[in-house]
């Protein structure tokens, strides 16, 4: 499968790329193709490094990287995600596009504050040519985390999507995650409970002095 | 400690009558006196068959519960809570009022519904005495699990309050459940995050083929 990581080269993007890399191909997507393409560099030594395969990971700009892929993953920030996406426009057909993006906003504690349609997850549905299946999952998986490959991670995704074979997909290449369970949390509209459990694990990490939680439904 | 616990004659009531039984005085509470003291009753002799420890366990009404209790458990459906508080008014002064409300409509899945207020705790605030302590927890704890004591709860409860020493209180009341893990979950205005998991889980529980689904911050 192809996939494109907007946002790839920093925070969570770098996770997914390592993780997926011996079984998709990656496009780790840009702006600017030259950072793109160090990244993807950066990402096939610490694999090479540990003697990890990876079929077919490089770097490219965004529009390049949406073209032919079949999955376009979403980790940039909300501030910055329409804008982003109403330029690639042209480019988008019938992508499963998976979002991970949360709309907060920090002032002592963080804070859920969707936009108008409910969430985020919907307001980029609401851009996006209606062949694009959005789905929405990995928002409570720590960054630091997903990067480290010597970890194991025994959290639950929930993945939420109106399109049923597209929620398969993500459910999929979520299970090849090891260890992450997914879960189907349903259509877009319960989107905004998993966007909003972001602000409220930060929140609860601070105020107990935990760091990178993720969550697990037992 | 005096714990009333309202709608103690059924559902969640009951787990907590026979978790705390052993280190707390526990009125069952109830509209009707008699149907509180034969469940107070029926809590008494599950827990002498298990050999197990009851110092003070008793059934009453809920105005007579509440009157001497430091601790209020308000486990009862919102639809009735309001006009139930509000007819028990003068009886409350100081105590701790422990919400595990959560609004919520079920159409073809649940839907959290809270009032204008954000959340039910907010609105049983209120409603009561500034003097009296409102604290939200436990919403997301199974009332089957919580009544069978042969079962280890290894889940986390999350608790929400504006007062420092009542919330205090709770997550010590919480540790005392083996294995209940409290975090503080910051103020009362935070109480729709763990209200609204309550339909979440439920709908995660179908849709999965769960049931009686717990949370775990890990």
């Amino acid at each position: 499968m192809k996939i494109a990581i907007l946002g790839g080269t920093g925070s969570i993007g770098e996770g997914f790329a390592l993780r997926w890399a011996g079984n998709h191909d990656i496009s780790v997507c840009s702006r600017e193709a030259e950072k793109a393409v160090k990244a993807a560099d950066e990402y096939k030594n610490m694999l090479l490094n540990k003697r990890m395969y990876c079929s077919s990971l490089g770097g490219c700009t965004n529009d390049m990287g949406i073209m032919d892929a079949n999955v376009v993953v979403l980790s940039v920030p909300y501030d910055s995600v329409i804008t982003l996406l109403k330029s690639l426009l042209p480019h988008f057909n019938n992508q499963i596009v998976i979002s991970l993006v949360v709309p907060m906003k920090k002032n002592q504690l963080f804070k859920y504050t969707p936009p108008k349609q409910g969430s985020a997850a919907l307001e980029i549905k609401d851009v996006l040519p209606e062949t694009v299946k959005v789905v929405s999952a990995y928002h409570n998986i720590s960054a630091k985390k997903l990067a480290n490959l010597e970890l194991r991670l025994d959290y639950d995704v929930v993945v939420c999507g109106d399109d049923e074979e597209a929620k398969k997909t993500v459910m999929k290449l979520t299970e090849e995650i090891k260890t992450l369970h997914p879960l189907d949390g349903g259509g877009l509209s319960s989107s905004y409970m998993i966007e909003s459990m972001t602000p409220f694990l930060i929140n609860l990490a601070i105020r107990n002095g935990f760091s990178d939680l993720g969550v697990k439904f037992v």
